[in-house]
This record gives C-alpha cells, sequence and structure tokens, in this order.
C-alpha cells in the first residue's frame, strides 16, 4: 500500500500537495510563513479537517520562528496577532482551533522553537496512527463482504495519511470484506470525484464513481452495506458537522436500512458545542456551484453554497475515533468516550 | 411571459432548439429525416418525456412522406422499420412510444399525409394546453406563500411549452404564491443549473441553484413546503420514473414533512406497467459522469450512470395531470383517472 500524503515538513518550511489541482497535476506548493499557510487553509489548497489540524500546527511553528527573529522582546504581540488571523482561515473544522490550541499551550508553557517544532511533528505523526486505529475499528465492525458508500475525501489527503472515512475503507478491503466501494462525487467541489477516486484507485482499492444523486438509487438497487464519512466537527451530543450532502445520504441510509458510520479523531469532537445548532457551517463562494474548473456551466442565476451541513446524532450508527467505538452515539457515551485513557 | 419552446415545425421539416449548448448557445437544428429525429432524441438534442412524444410525432410525418414517395405501393415496410428504430431512441419515457403508436393508429385508419401532419400538430398544440391546466391543478393545491425544490428540468423546455412542473411553479408565481424556486443542478447532465435555471430567468421567476447534496440541508433551513418534479414515466400503481436524483428527494421530503408533487400528462402514465419495477431505466455513458462539457473532472475510475430512478407511489403525496389532481395515488385512483373524460 502507498503511503499517500498531502503535507510534507522540510525543516525550513512546510509543503503542501495542491489538491485543487488533483488527479489532472501533482503539484507541491512550498509555505514559508504562516500567513501563506493561512491563506492555503482558505483557498483550499489542503482540506479536510485532520489534514488541516495538522497544516495549522506547523503555521504555529513557523509564526514562532519569524516572530521570534523579528523581536525577540516582545514576539507574543505578533504570535498572538498571527494565532487569530490562522484561526479564522477556515470556520468548520474544530481540528484547526484545536492544533492552535494545543500549540500556544506549549508556549505557554516555556517552549522554545525546538520543542514547538517537535510537538508539531507529533501531532503530523499522531494523525497518522490515529488513522490507522480507527480504520481497524472501523473494519471489526463489517464481518462480511460488503459495498460502502463515501462522500467527499476522508481519505489519505484530508489527514496526514491513511485517511478517515478512506482508512476504513482500506481496512475493509485489506480484510477481504469489500465488494466495492463507491465514492459520490461530491459537488461542488468534486473531491470524491477527483480526491477519493484517486487516491483508492492508487491503492488498488476497487472504487466506482457515482453522481450525488445516485447514492439512493444504488442503495435499493445494489448490496450496500455501509456509508462511511468523516466530520468537520462533532458536537458534544453527537450531531455531526461534514461535507454537504451528509445529512442526505444519513437520512436516505436509514430509509434504507443502511448503516452509517463516521470516522474522525477525538479532536473532531468539540465539546464546547453542545449540539450541532452551535457549529458554525461555512458558506462558499456561489462561483463553486456556477463554473467547473472555471468554466461557467450554469444561467445566469444566483446560487447557494453552503460547505457543510449538520446531521443528526440520531441518523448515526456508530462514531469511530482512534480510541474506540461509540455506537448510537449520545451526550453521555461521548463524555465517556472523551474521558477514556486520559 | 415568453413563449418558450424547444420545437418548431416549419412544414416542410423540423426545428428543434439543441439543448446540449444551453445556456451558452442558442442553436436551433434543422431535422428533414426520422433518422435525425431519431437521433436527436439519442443524443439529447431534445429530451424530456413530453417534449420527446412531440418529436416523435413530427419524426412519423417525416418517415410517412419519406416512404410515400421512395416506394408509393409497399411504403408500410420502410415504414414499420422506422417506426421500430424511432421507438428504441431512449427506452425510459413512455411518450415517446405513445406518439408514435398514436400516429400509427391513424395510419392504419387510412390517414393521409396530410392528416398525419394535422394530427402532429395536435400533440403540439394539446401538450402546451397540457402543461397549462397542469400548471394551474398544481397551483390550486398552494395557498400560501412558500418555496419550491424541482429537479432536473420538467419545463417549457421538456415539452411543447409552459412545461410540466416548471408550469406549476409558473402558475404559482403568477398567483404570487411562491417565495422561491430552487433548482437541482442535476448531475450528470445539469439540466438544473443549464435549462431550469435559464428558463425561470428568462421569464423573471425568482429561482436560486443548489447543488444537488444541499436539497435536504435546504429543507431543514428554508421555508420549503413543495418538492414539485415531472416524470418520464409513471406505472399504473403511481410508481413514478423520474431523473436520477427524484428518488432521493422524495425520500428527503417526506422525512421533512414537505410534501411531494409530480406533473406530467396521463400520456406519461403506462397502464401496461404494473409497477415501477416494469419500467425500463436507462444507463448511460459513464463518460457523462467522468466528464463536464468534455473536461475531464475524474480520476481514472469507472462511473455507474443510470439516468432515472424510481420514486414508489407511496413517497408521492399528489400526481397532477391535465385531467386533475391525484391526491395519494394507487391503483385504484390512477385508473379511475384514466377513465375520466373518456
Amino acid at each position: 500500500m502507498s503511503e499517500i500524503s498531502p503535507i510534507r515538513w522540510k525543516g525550513s518550511h512546510l509543503e503542501l500537495l495542491d489538491q485543487r489541482l488533483l488527479p489532472q497535476q501533482e503539484v507541491w506548493i512550498a509555505l514559508h510563513t504562516v500567513q501563506e499557510v493561512a491563506d492555503a487553509i482558505t483557498d483550499m489548497v489542503v482540506r479536510g479537517a485532520p489534514a488541516i489540524g495538522v497544516t495549522a500546527a506547523y503555521g504555529v511553528v513557523l509564526s514562532a520562528r519569524h516572530q521570534q527573529q523579528h523581536d525577540a522582546g516582545s514576539w507574543r504581540t505578533g504570535f498572538d496577532a498571527d494565532m487569530q488571523m490562522l484561526a479564522q482561515a477556515r470556520p468548520t473544522a474544530v481540528n484547526l482551533g484545536w492544533a492552535i490550541s494545543h500549540m500556544q499551550q506549549l508556549v505557554e508553557q516555556g517552549a522554545d522553537l525546538d520543542a514547538l517544532e517537535a510537538a508539531a511533528i507529533r501531532v503530523h505523526e499522531e494523525d497518522v496512527a490515529a488513522c490507522k486505529a480507527m480504520g481497524d475499528y472501523g473494519a471489526s465492525l463489517i464481518h462480511e463482504k460488503t459495498s460502502i458508500i463515501t462522500h467527499c475525501n476522508a481519505g489519505a489527503l484530508a489527514t496526514a495519511g491513511y485517511g478517515t472515512a478512506l482508512g476504513v475503507i482500506r481496512s475493509v478491503n485489506r480484510d477481504g470484506h469489500l465488494l466495492m466501494s463507491y465514492a459520490d462525487e461530491t459537488r461542488p467541489w468534486l473531491q470524491g470525484a477527483r480526491l477519493t477516486a484517486w487516491e483508492l484507485a492508487q491503492d488498488n482499492v476497487p472504487v466506482t464513481l457515482i453522481s450525488d444523486s445516485a447514492a439512493s438509487y444504488l442503495m435499493k438497487n445494489r448490496q450496500i452495506g455501509w456509508v462511511v464519512v468523516g466530520s468537520d466537527r462533532i458536537a458534544a451530543n453527537g450531531d455531526v458537522a461534514n461535507k454537504i450532502g451528509t445529512y442526505q445520504l444519513a437520512i436516505t441510509a436509514r430509509h434504507h436500512g443502511v448503516k452509517f458510520m463516521v470516522a474522525a479523531p477525538t479532536t473532531t469532537i468539540d465539546m464546547q458545542a453542545a449540539t450541532g445548532d452551535d457549529i458554525p457551517i461555512e458558506e462558499r463562494s456561489q462561483d463553486e456551484v456556477l463554473s467547473v474548473f472555471g468554466n461557467r456551466i450554469a444561467a445566469d442565476v444566483p446560487a447557494w453554497n453552503p460547505a457543510f451541513d449538520v446531521t443528526p446524532a440520531s441518523l448515526v450508527d456508530v462514531i469511530v475515533t482512534e480510541k474506540g467505538v461509540i455506537e448510537s452515539p449520545d451526550r453521555e457515551k461521548i463524555a465517556a468516550h472523551m474521558r477514556q485513557g486520559e
């Protein structure tokens, strides 16, 4: 199995695989400043909640280095401003805020630049390990050959490697239980058509692409056992924010008796968000709907482009994290899960 | 209100508005033979079940003229072969077969070329009248200001004019009851983004475009009263074949308490199809999913591209035809409706 990862730390700077150009081109972009890191997150050079978290951790390192070099005495003023700027790069993925807070705590505790760099590398490595653990926990729930639908890209490209939802699919395939994975193309940004299809094909995982609209007809006519998706933020009660269209999939999965699994690291769980109503939902430019790859597809009308939606916990059969499995998630089970191993 | 129609009979030949090029270009294609008519239907120069029916009726006229000119004595041999060829242009829309049978009956009854041409013009005119009747029946069910979601293009462009589902939306707007119409973009062929958005904007009907995946989140967050769609074939029990994604919309409409209306002429009701299982579902080329406007969007993987799906009658709140309204459709109500006025 190849080791796809969209993030490379080069010691002096960060490199990101430009996900806007995949699968046509494989271009790595070098980032030397925290502003460049924030812009790369906003512009979706990198996307996927865990990958955004890892990227942000390196952004913190770049900021601390620059600010200390610039003004060793009162560097914290510039650093704090950088952190506020970085935190606003995208609103929905909680991993962004988690990574910044985690690194800021180390600064508070007096960590020097070497310690900060080591901490960012640890965030990076732990994300890969978390994905592999999640993949195996998810696969442990699937005992027979079945087909799986996934939405967006919760893959190696959305993480430091292996993926969350696609980590589960990789592990199911390794165990010999995957008949077929179906990737929703995931309009408007086509993460499924471009990224999920690309990375599963690279790893020789069987994958077939469908229009987002075909998922329910697929559930009715083929042997679909599970929908497996990632998440950008999970509320304390188990409500799941994820790519627009996830909510629709969850409703129709329940209608067909298809199980619905969310794979996400515990850093995606936001205990400050009581319910999904507390999760900010990013609305992106209408151009993403009106055009494809810069070509206008639509007539001259306005478009509405929410990037995420919220699936209520009641439609989620299981959440898988690096710590294990939460079946029929609710406030109590999630609180207990978060305390586990502390 | 403009009188948009995609079909013009020119006496000597037929002209179709090339719907593959809208909204970027408005190009009319001249068709002089039944083979050209069949190809235009297969290649989706014209689409939408009622428009396909009207187009086919003119195709029958072109065939009869040509064959009689070619071999006045035994012209029926070539004509019958033409009819078989034409009937296979697309499998799902029953209006195609209906129009051919209707015209063939007239031939059996000894109609001459002038009578056949007059009959095709009558099919054309009756389709516009049917759409206007349907629009008003549909609008009569909507008594308060509300927003409506529609899928694909069941509009003037899918009929001889005014539209089925979009006829209802036009009539609701005329009555002052339309807050907003939301057009699903309708991947892979983008009928919503290209055609529905275009024709509603032309008629100054308020319309906003959404990705197909955003429909459920929209139902949850905005004041959506109805989903209104057309149909390519309705079985005798009320199961509705329509553009892929309609089934998904019907499931999520029911989940949110949003009413689901199907607007289609009685020529769309196929009493020979006992249930939706008897309706052939066209699978189209995977290229439609893998590319947009000839630009490859997807990684190198296979795609599955069913063009239609079947919504069970149990998820349909009302079917509207030119004869009136069928609430909670079932076999008995549909049979009674078809007998009405006979």
